[in-house]
């Protein structure tokens, strides 16, 4: 069974914003970080996009809020940080408070600088296999690593467990728009375990530690690893349970938690962040 | 086998119309057809739409120009309409000729008036299962046989053939919303029989006249086909081989053509008309 490197497949990303920076003439791509309140696992994706947009040689800022802050105040200064020039993108973490109205935000927030696909325009665009738009980094993070691993996609079973819009619902239109035949499992799927055994690629975003055993995996089958789950020993796991399904041999690739489809994430968002810095500068005449 | 006829799908919707449009307070909702060019598929499909709005007590006004129609003037047109506080629902005819963008069209139509779900805000929440915007009626008028033929969707199998952004795509993510497991087939499916044989509610949305015969169907699954075709003789049929689907004793239930799904997608555009001038309404004040 191959392990797949997510480091593997940052270094090649990296390597093609690195030439993209290039034309951009010293200009530097700056991302602002949207974050109201302090849950951990904000500040820690917030932490690793910022070291990495760096990494890549390109800025980040943030914008913090406590979760107390009203609508009003909210509303506004995310309409100033969109409308800003020195900004290029821009990453809402959430899920937000429920007075902050999330809906209302996908609408505000301007599709070219929409790094993480939240809105309405680069949705529909994700949906209809246009890739002129920004889909969500981690549903893009999967394909990434698959095309970077040679996988073939065209023609192949391809099963999703998990129908998030973060991950299940756009990376499941990603692969049907590959020529993938797609199908999307979730928990009111009966026979789990035999249909996923139908995917030549089976993609796990359930977010349930470990749950993805050796009965869940056809013979050969590339199996990615998109769960960031803590288990029981306070140890970070995915939803694919590494050591069953490594042992059983029946996989033909697995990609590891950690060490896998996580770190692909923020190379993703650093690669939507150079294509926005891009198309910012050529509509305002600066390339 | 049971014949699902469209006609008693149909004649639910219109009682729930009749119902809505009495809250109205006589007010009657009007659709415009905006048509380019005279394409036999869209005069057929613009005349089945106008009689049944008039059936169901609504009216209907139609928009046509000529394929050689400027863009500048055609877009201000469709403004126009789109501005019109007379004006409830819009059915653009497609595909228009290259010149005229549909893509801008599609963000020109205001969210609220597009009864044919082909804005992004409108197929961004169709891809979410947020029933609040317009699928487009097709997908919709599938979704409508299923429920008011009693037919289960929870936990249930659905395979789709097609991936067209007027059926097969956000049927897929309707019935995914519905709790179906939703697996999407295509030309580059392979073991194409044997995946459709696995639906316990199979839909033909290919577009290829009779190419669904009894080596697709499972046992007892509940056939709904989507094809509009001409074949060989020169008679409407759909992408299911009726005959044989139907001497194999195989389908639980299937759904002829003509007299199936087709009508039943007129009746959604009525829904979604009397529904769009509801909401037209109470943004004016006047409910």
């Amino acid at each position: 069974m191959k392990v797949i490197k997510g480091a593997e497949v940052t270094a090649g990303i990296q390597a093609e914003i690195e030439e993209e920076l290039k034309q951009l003439g010293g200009y530097i791509p700056t991302l602002a970080v949207v974050r109201v309140g302090e849950r951990p696992d904000d500040m820690s994706y917030e932490k690793n996009a910022i070291s990495r947009m760096k990494k890549f040689g390109m800025g980040a800022v943030t914008f913090t809020y406590p979760e107390s802050v009203s609508w009003e105040e909210f509303s506004g200064e995310f309409q100033r940080i969109n409308q800003d020039d020195s900004i290029d993108g821009i990453l809402l973490l959430r899920p937000l408070p429920p007075h902050l109205r999330e809906k209302e935000l996908e609408r505000m927030i301007l599709p070219e600088k929409d790094v993480d696909g939240i809105s309405p325009e680069n949705i529909a665009k994700v949906f209809s296999g246009d890739k002129s738009g920004f889909a969500p980094c981690t549903a893009e993070a999967v394909m990434e690593v698959l095309n970077r691993s040679g996988i073939q996609i065209a023609g192949k079973r391809a099963v999703v467990i998990g129908r998030s819009m973060v991950v299940g619902r756009p990376l499941a239109m990603m692969l049907l728009a590959e020529h993938a035949t797609v199908t999307v499992c979730h928990t009111r799927t009966k026979d789990l375990e035999q249909t996923c055994r139908q995917g030549e690629i089976l993609v796990a975003a359930a977010g349930r530690a470990g749950m993805v055993t050796e009965e869940f995996i056809g013979d050969g089958a590339a199996v990615i690893d998109v769960g960031i789950n803590v288990n029981e020993e306070g140890r970070l796991c995915g939803d694919v349970d590494f050591q069953r399904v490594s042992d059983s041999g029946k996989a033909g690739a697995l990609t590891p938690v950690p060490g896998g489809v996580g770190g692909v994430t923020t190379a993703v968002l650093g690669k939507h962040l150079v294509r926005a810095a891009a198309e910012g500068m050529r509509k305002r005449g600066e390339r």
